[in-house]
């Protein structure tokens, strides 16, 4: 018999060598810090990352707070990080979840405590990448379907392989870290829309550093922990038909080359981006006013409309699930960006009279190519004078690795997280350091930048 | 429709009034702080806290570590403590996991931190009891099948019942601290038999301490997170076939009184007494030293034959999973005690040359009074001179809430487990507070016992 997962697993992670990773993997570890410092920054300033941070408490030591913020312990700046990553829900998307806002913050803390080098930062994330990505493709069911949170589950895991790999850790160890992490893998479907959602993306980066410290300490755990009839595979899988029994192929076949990141241009759940990009491009070609509308019809599949569970949402924390309000922002305002993700605007009369006139259908078909996608999303919008207007068969999101966002898409995206965030920060500066983080002496670069500022 | 489960369980943990609870509850609570607080000392000594201290390394605070040692940060308090109370596995059981392992270490440590009186940290007991109960009656299946331990997840909900009662959390938020307990509840069956199982233990009453001060400063959650399609119920079930739409009793009815507490003999997985009661009972008929035996067979539930995963144990804490060398070491030394659970006796030829003579028949009739137990449980000896010895048929352990130990025999364990952890602490008098506990002023009389000491 092969060797298990788990040991596989710890073994890729304890012989990484950054020399290793392809060039093109790279580029999206540049996407995947850039993306999720961005959001982490605009994040900071939302309240669940400040109640997680006051609730903590945490002691002063070796991690920065929002990068460039007071230094504090790095298992609570890793969790106060990640929640901050994920508050507004705009940070990158890939293998089912949200890896850069549980990877990043982990990685970030334990670099700055450790001294690691941007090049041992940059390896740390293509380890929790694929770690992360040799559990995501053994499940052919859709892990919300009965509860679980892709990121919760799976980050937590994920963020123990990378900071098992700062660590320096030999393969025992590096596999004990990994079967701790997944034995603090957690986090509810049932609280989206809630602050418990970004609580989750940080609560998952704190339990990967955590892993990696117990494992290196002399805490033991099962060496198939992931694998095991009863280990993670089986227990989050919603019917346990799940392969359990494949090899390995981390460290020999690259998943991040293929299934890289989606960078969000919205801050809603990115279950509403398809239909926002076509009712969008409708919009462009055929303006509507909101008195127009009589029904926006939206047919995308069924694991959107599950995950999207706020058809009346009151709140700028409830209409990023909602795909209700996606469509009434994108009439009145002609996008839905972080000015519409506000109380205010969503309580606004034309914003709330719109949401009754949206009705979702799910579709059932698979698209082939995405797990829990449809074959496309579509959006038909009836006007009260009669028209009838359908946008084109959305099948890719712009973001997704298909349509990639240029760098100066994603700079501008940058710049304006850091204007929400920290203005003062030399945005450039920091951008063009996260875009070549391989290259970066320490994570202690980004604390000269404010120094610079 | 009636009230869902999270806001119900919300608002009986903000309306209980210590008055309220019937005498005959208190009894279980006494139960419960005794044999805790003496497994936690017991196991205060045992290498998984001091790694989980170690890496922690928690600030200064108000909560006492082992009961009456330095004190720190309760969240990190509750982590060693609830750590060190399931270390040696010879804390109680109910309600499918080990309540009190998690409730305990989490309301002693937040008692002390808000100088709360000993009726209010005995009431916390029984919010906490009565909330997990609530769970797992709706659950027909076994957590353990798909990999989920009960003791994690069903503790980190009741714990942040408990220590939301602590902190008088109003309906609310109550019912938020719940649905954060439930997004941290965590913690794999194939870690069984590594640190990783107490570490699960204290995992969980640290999130429930967590849970509670976050819902206290205002984090959200949903309302509910309990019964909601895509929450705990489902998320942990393994068929998803749970009752989430039944009313809860809580504050109605007391489940304590009708489930109680069971009281381990042996400091090995419950799932090998009934076997361990009946070969004693049947060594102290039959004597039958190491080389006369030829066989053992037990009969025990599938359930069993699953936890109890480590056929040929090689240390101390493989052994607490080993039907084999239970079978062993009552052979060879007429108990199975804290003095048999070391490496070195383990590892005594005698006792390796026994494990492969005993084999486990799965029995897959259910009891139907004790979910995932077999009727009875069985033992056969057979002699290398052809005498076949059979045990009764095993029906309820010595300690289970149908045959409770006396008040002595619950002293006689007490001591033992002072006797290993700190034999300089006043044994008798820390007994006698904690089966009154509802009557000590503050969890500070533990600290006034050892000034005393």
């Amino acid at each position: 018999m092969s060797q298990g997962l788990t040991r596989s697993l710890g073994e890729f992670v304890s012989k990484l060598r950054v020399e290793a990773i392809p060039s093109e993997a790279l580029d999206w570890v540049h996407t995947g810090f850039a993306d999720c410092v961005g959001t982490l920054i605009a994040g900071s300033v939302e309240e669940a990352p400040a109640i997680v941070h006051k609730t903590l408490a945490p002691p002063p030591g070796e991690a920065s707070l929002y990068l460039v913020g007071p230094r504090v312990a790095a298992p609570e700046a890793a969790w106060i990080n990640g929640t901050a990553a994920h508050a507004l829900d705009f940070d990158d998307v890939a293998l089912r979840g949200h890896p850069s806002a549980v990877l990043v913050p982990a990685i970030l803390a334990e670099a700055e405590t450790l001294r690691a080098t941007g090049a041992q930062m940059a390896a740390a994330y293509v380890a929790g990448y694929e770690t992360w990505a040799e559990l995501e493709w053994r499940e052919p069911q859709q892990l919300h379907e009965k509860g679980w949170h892709p990121t919760g589950v799976y980050g937590a895991v994920g963020a123990a392989a990378a900071c098992a790999f700062l660590r320096g850790l030999d393969a025992e160890r590096a596999t004990y870290a990994i079967a701790l992490g997944a034995s603090q893998s957690a986090g509810l479907m049932a609280n989206f829309g809630t602050m418990t959602k970004p609580f989750h993306a940080g609560r998952s980066a704190h339990a990967g550093v955590m892993a990696a410290r117990l494992a290196a300490a002399g805490l033991t755990a099962s060496p198939d922990a992931l694998e095991h009839p009863q280990g993670f595979l089986s227990a989050v899988s919603p019917t346990g038909k799940v392969d359990r029994a494949s090899p390995a192929t981390a460290g020999r076949e690259w998943r991040i080359l293929r299934q890289g990141l989606s960078v969000k241009k919205y801050p809603l759940c990115y279950c509403t981006h398809r239909a926002l990009d076509g009712v969008l491009d409708l919009l462009a070609e055929h303006p509507v006013s909101a008195r127009d509308v009589k029904s926006i019809r939206v047919s995308t599949s069924r694991r959107n409309t599950k995950v999207l569970r706020n058809d009346r949402p009151q709140t700028g924390l409830e209409a990023k699930f909602s795909m209700q309000f996606a469509m009434a922002s994108a009439i009145v305002a002609r996008r839905a960006g972080l000015d519409e993700l506000t109380d205010a605007f969503v309580q606004r009369p034309e914003v709330q009279a719109l949401l009754p006139k949206v009705t979702v259908e799910p579709d059932d078909r698979p698209d082939p190519k995405r797990s829990g996608a449809a074959p496309w999303d579509l959006v038909v919008i009836e006007t009260n004078d009669g028209r009838r207007l359908e946008s084109r068969r959305i099948t890719e999101e712009r973001g997704s690795p298909e349509l990639p966002l240029t760098r100066e898409e994603l700079w501008a995206k940058f710049e304006r997280c850091l204007a929400v965030g920290n203005p003062r920060l030399d945005a450039r500066a920091v951008f063009d350091a996260l875009m070549s983080i391989e290259r970066q002496r320490d994570a202690r670069a980004f604390a000269r930048l404010k120094a610079a500022a």
